[in-house]
């Protein structure tokens, strides 16, 4: 069994995709009844504004600010007694994420209410911001989908600061959730080719590569084979993984792995409007934005960009 | 960036864990509102009974029985309009899961009401049996914790043969909840002595690898790093990948983690009952059943053991 020899001169791959900048020292161990309360009144609190999948950013002279006081974010219509501590900076000044929610017309002048996949395309936000985002965002949306207890129906109450939802009638704790997804570079026997999708949600021409949720009762690798075989009709053999992205859409941790490819025969399912083998020419037209490339690739930063390049590069 | 070299000798590492060898054809594409009465229906279905992170066994003459007919389960108790399609078996028998529950006093002759980890630590079931006890063990639960609607509190309806629940009364399709985990063997720089910690909770003399759950937001690399921290006040640098392991207690995904210790102090957080240094030699002894090894091991087959020994041997 080959045990790594791990690099002194490492830095996680996996933090070299969006959303995975988040530095917050995140308190796990201090949650508890006062934190929240706590949090609120420490002047240098400071929290984002986030609610369906946005965030509200202010343009201050061209500077975009996610950071809001606790007096603003009420001013602005957030709900308070809703926010979730998401830890605290290097000097202790806590950081936090606040539920808002504008309809379009409804967004105060001098602020938009951005998709988060807009900020991270758009580049509006630092790694370290875009991680607290993902964090935030993840937090948010978990607790305004679990309102109620699932084991019996009753209305759950926030605790630990966000952290947790208790049931004051059955008396079950629920924890926030974040779904493995795995997603998957595909690379043929002799290297040269790697198999990429298109979903029909797609922008036009975009490729990417193959994913899926993780099913219960399998292992990582196991998903990478089943989602593979069932969405393409290819049979992969060897998985190894690669780096990890957190991705708030809700609340999804994607795990990337590369697969060698068994055959290349391509039996598309239902679920993709196309899938191909490209050649490494053909990736690295799209890698660099040549206007004749076959096809275009998904955001710089996203975890499929990382396992295309690096591919290229390995 | 270096890609992995695969093997093509090989053998995924996560394979050789307990609860991984489910080789069950899952169907996720071909879910639908027939699958459940269809599968019913087959004459060559079977189904295990499953409840509350235990599993009905029946002993007849040695052999342990996991799969019963329809009829049977019917007969012994169990609830069949809530049973859940695992797949089939290469010849096209489908494979079920079907909710029962017994108070030890009321377990029938003949037959014992096992936890899971007893199955598992006794060895009672072969590899694919107990991945296919994963798979169901994980879904009755889920499916039995989330009979209302976390959105609006409404009760949902099971649909698509167990994969996915439904609220009549908001529309939200709701669906099973995968807790990635991460577990970590951390290994000092001179790579010679490993840090194992010990849980409240553990057998007596019982010492294993850190591991936590994933939290909104990070990167595995990232829970990696911070549970050590907040655990055993460790600090980690780089971190690599090394298996997964499903881990239906009651719907978790292990995923087994090596770490570099950047020093060897510990301070020990309230969550740990202790946690100290362990040489080659003192893990030897633990993993080879010496009397008086200074500690014991997790039973084999947990991906603690996998990631221990593999570290020996690597």
């Amino acid at each position: 069994m080959k045990i790594p020899i791990f690099d002194p001169g490492y830095r996680d791959i996996s933090a070299r995709t969006g959303f995975s900048g988040n530095r917050l020292e995140r308190l796990s161990e201090n949650r508890g009844p006062d934190l929240q309360a706590k949090s609120l009144r420490n002047p240098n609190a400071r929290t984002m504004l986030v609610g369906g999948g946005r965030v509200l950013l202010a343009n201050e002279g061209g500077r975009t600010k996610l950071w809001f006081t606790v007096a603003e974010a009420e001013q602005l219509g957030g709900t308070i007694r809703e926010t979730i501590v998401l830890g605290t900076e290097p000097n202790g000044e806590p950081r936090l994420a606040t539920p808002i929610f504008f309809e379009p017309e409804t967004v105060p002048d001098g602020f938009s209410f951005k998709d988060f996949r807009a900020v991270y395309i758009e580049g509006l936000l630092g790694e370290e911001d875009l991680g607290a985002l993902a964090q935030g965002g993840s937090l948010v949306a978990w607790n305004s989908t679990h309102r109620f207890c699932s084991r019996c129906g009753h209305e759950t109450e926030m605790a630990d600061a966000g952290y947790k939802r208790i049931c004051p009638s059955c008396g079950t704790s629920h924890f926030p959730r974040t779904d493995p997804v795995i997603i998957m570079l595909v690379i043929s026997s002799d290297n040269e080719r790697v198999l990429l999708g298109r979903s029909p949600h797609f922008p036009e021409r975009m490729y990417s590569c193959l994913a899926g949720f993780v099913e219960p009762g399998e292992t990582l690798e196991d998903a990478v084979r089943r989602e593979t075989r069932e969405e393409t009709g290819v049979p992969v053999g060897p998985v190894s993984y690669h780096a990890s992205q957190p991705w708030p859409f809700p609340y999804s941790m994607m795990i990337g792995m590369y697969g060698r490819a068994e055959n290349e025969t391509i039996k598309l399912d239902d679920e993709l409007e196309d899938a191909g083998w490209f050649t490494r020419a053909d990736v690295r037209a799209s890698i660099e934005g040549e206007p004749d490339a076959k096809f275009i690739m998904p955001p710089k930063g996203a975890i499929a960009w990382r396992l295309v390049e690096d591919w290229l590069d390995g």
